[in-house]
C-alpha cells in the first residue's frame, strides 16, 4: 500500500490528492493526533515522531511512505531515508518543482515567498532547496505558528482568522512576491482568505496535487515496483486519538465521512 | 519533593505560586511538551498520559503530586487518584472553594461562567463542583481552544487575541456573570485583557494562588508528613521537549531565567 503520515488531519489534503490521482491504489494514512502539532516541537521530537509513524505504516503494509507533513518533512526528511530502505516521498521537492515550473526564475528579480509552521521555517529547508534551481531568487520566509490551531478549529472564514492572515502575510506583500508558498498542509483549506491578502497577482503554490503527479509518474516509471503495491480494496485512515473536531475536519477535507481508526498509542 | 505537571509550560504559573507560599519546599516539575497541548485530545490520551507524568515525578523523588493542568483535572483526577497511593492535589477544588468563598451562592441568582479547553469544558466537572456547593448557581461554560496556542505564542497583547478574547466571552458578558473562572492555567497571563473585556464588576478566579494556600493548609495540619518531605535546594524543572517559545513563557511566568531541562522523551 500507499503509506502516508501527518502530524494530524492536515495532510489528508495530501491523501485526497493522491486518491483523486491514483484511485487504483490501495491508502494507509496515519494522523498523530495525540501528540500534534508538530510545528511548534524541537527537531529532535519531529525526527523521532517521524520514525515511529513510518515504522507504524510499514506494519500495515506500506512499501512506499508520503511524508504529508511539512514540519517532518523539513527537519527529518534525511534522516529517515537513511533509516529506511523503501521510496519515500515528501511535500516539499513538489513545491520547490512548481516553483522552477512557473519560469519565474530566469528573472533574476524572482521573489518568493514561504509560510510555514515554526520548524519548517528554521529549519530553511525551503529557501535552500530554492536557490539550488534559482540561485538569484530572492526568498522571504514568514512563520505562522497559529494558522494550524485556527484551521483545526474550523475557524477558516472567521473575522479573527482573516486578520491574523494579513498580519502574517504584511511582510511578504511589502516584498511584492511573486510566489508564495504554503509550507503546509493546512494552509490550502486557507487559500481563499490568502489569496486575497496576499494580492491577485502572486502565484499560490500548494504541493499537494504537484505531490500526486510525481507520484504517479514515479509508479510510470518504476512499472515492476507499482504491480507489486495492493490496488483495490479499502483505504484506511488511522490515527493516534480520535476527537470531534479531527472527525469534521476529515470531512471537511474528503467531502464525505471518513472513518478515523484508533490505533498506536503513544 | 513537590510534584507538579502540566501539559506545558502554563502549570508554571501553578508552580510559581507555590514557590512564593512555600518557598523552603522542593519542587520538581513536569511540562509534557512534547505532547503538548492536552485541551483538543480525548479523555483515554490524557489520562494515559497523566498516569505517565506522575510516574515520571515519582521515579524524581516526588511524594505529593499536584495537577496544575486543568484538562488532566478535568478528566483523569479520579483515575489518577485510584491509581497512586500517595496525595494528589488539583486546580480545580480550589477554585471551586474560591466561588464558595465570594458568598455569591447565598443569592439564588448567581451566575458563574466558567473558561476553559475543550476536554475541561466538555468534562463537565466545574458546574457539577460548583453545583455541590451552590445548588441554585447558573454556570455558564464556554471553551476557548485558542487561547492556548495564543499565550505560547506570546500573543498576550495583540490585538487579534483581545477580538478572540471579547468573542468568546461574549455569550457570558451577555449573561452578565458575578464570577469568571479561568478553568485553565495559561489564561492567568490573559487576565488584563479578559478583565475589561467580561466587565469590572466581574470577580476573575485563578486557581493557582488558592492552591498554593490549601497546599500549605494541608502540610500544616499533616505536619508528620510534611517533615519527610525535601527542604532547601534546588528546584527542577523537567520538559518532554526543549523548544525556545516554551523557555520565553517560562521566563515571563517566573521573572527570571528557568533552565528546561529535557528528560523522558515520549
Amino acid at each position: 500500500m500507499i503509506g502516508i503520515f501527518d502530524s494530524g488531519v492536515g495532510g489528508m489534503t495530501v491523501a485526497h490528492a493522491i486518491e483523486k490521482a491514483l484511485p487504483e491504489y490501495r491508502l494507509v494514512y496515519f494522523g498523530d493526533l495525540a501528540r500534534t502539532p508538530y510545528g511548534s516541537k524541537s527537531p529532535e521530537a519531529i525526527e523521532r515522531y517521524s520514525r515511529q509513524n513510518i515504522e507504524f505504516l510499514i506494519e500495515k503494509g506500506a512499501r512506499l511512505i508520503v511524508i504529508a507533513c511539512n514540519s517532518a518533512a523539513s527537519v527529518a526528511s534525511d534522516y529517515v531515508r537513511e533509516t529506511f530502505d523503501l521510496p519515500i516521498f515528501d511535500v516539499i521537492e513538489p513545491a520547490v518543482k512548481r516553483v522552477k515550473n512557473l519560469q519565474i526564475c530566469v528573472n533574476e528579480k524572482a521573489r518568493i515567498g514561504v509560510i510555514g509552521t515554526r520548524a519548517t521555517v528554521n529549519s530553511g529547508i525551503y529557501p535552500k532547496k530554492i536557490r539550488e534551481l534559482c540561485l538569484d531568487a530572492h526568498i522571504f520566509s514568514q512563520e505562522c505558528p497559529l494558522l494550524v490551531p485556527l484551521v483545526e478549529e474550523g475557524w477558516v472564514n472567521k473575522r479573527e482568522t482573516k486578520m491574523i492572515v494579513r498580519s502574517y502575510l504584511a511582510p511578504l506583500k511589502r516584498k511584492q512576491v511573486t510566489a508564495l508558498v504554503l509550507g503546509c498542509t493546512h494552509y490550502p483549506l486557507l487559500k481563499k482568505i490568502i489569496q486575497p491578502r496576499i494580492g491577485k497577482r502572486t502565484t499560490i503554490i500548494d504541493s499537494s496535487e504537484e505531490l500526486a503527479e510525481n507520484l504517479k509518474e514515479y509508479l510510470q516509471d518504476n512499472s515492476e515496483f507499482a504491480s507489486e503495491l495492493e490496488k483495490g480494496g479499502e483505504n484506511f485512515y488511522y490515527v493516534s486519538d480520535v476527537t470531534e473536531a479531527a472527525t469534521s475536519t476529515a470531512r471537511r477535507i474528503f467531502g464525505r465521512k471518513i472513518e478515523l481508526i484508533k490505533d498506536k498509542g503513544f
